[in-house]
């Protein structure tokens, strides 16, 4: 990987991936499963939990984009727009910095909704990879 | 809630919760799933996701402390320590601030492997609750 290296991946979560996810963390936010409920609120319907839409970094980071074998250090996430089931993501990787000494690379992510071009998500992860960051 | 308000949570996932995150994201890391490959490693044994050990600030703002139908508006997290699958750990919270305008808390975090008292994941996050932070 080199810096100013990009990649995009197109990911979505269905609203059975989100019940999935508040069965095996325990985040069972009515705002997440309950249509009724999320009516009456801003939202009007069900939204992702956002650490399940941030966990397209694990994805990312250990598959495409920061090598098998990666280690993710740290993890900076802004959840600016709720993001909503069975909605197309676009989420632009890209690398920022790499430090050669400790083997990290910064990675930044913005995740777009591709219908308004808004972002719904940022953040700014550190991977540790001992052979690819050198 | 008050500021300097705090919250214990004992938690853990288990091997087949690992899996579970691994087929939901579709984040397949050797290094969370493959003992044979963990053991070369200087982990020894597969290790979880950070993403899934983080998902313990939605499950206790979603639930436990944040309050049912809080929205989480940012996090960081730095994975200090590799956490195992069936190993107990504790999440201790506490609220540093509260922005009766803005209705929302900074709500720290901090993970701890009880057997050995030092920090795994260490975490800060934003919730939104129009009622609850006023």
């Amino acid at each position: 990987m080199t810096v100013g290296e990009t990649f995009t991946y197109i990911y979505h979560f269905s609203q059975d991936d989100v019940r999935t996810f508040a069965e095996l963390t325990g985040d069972d936010n009515p705002l997440h499963l309950d249509p009724v409920y999320a009516a009456n609120t801003l939202f009007k319907r069900p939204i992702m939990h956002g650490m399940l839409s941030a966990s397209v970094f694990a994805r990312v980071f250990g598959r495409n984009f920061g090598g098998t074998g990666g280690v993710h250090l740290s993890q900076m996430l802004e959840f600016v727009r709720p993001m909503y089931p069975d909605v197309e993501y676009e989420a632009r990787f890209e690398c920022r910095s790499i430090d050669t000494r400790r083997h990290t690379a910064e990675i930044s992510c913005v995740v777009v909704d591709p219908a308004t071009n808004k972002p719904t998500l940022r953040g700014l992860g550190v991977v540790y990879h001992k052979e690819m960051f050198t």
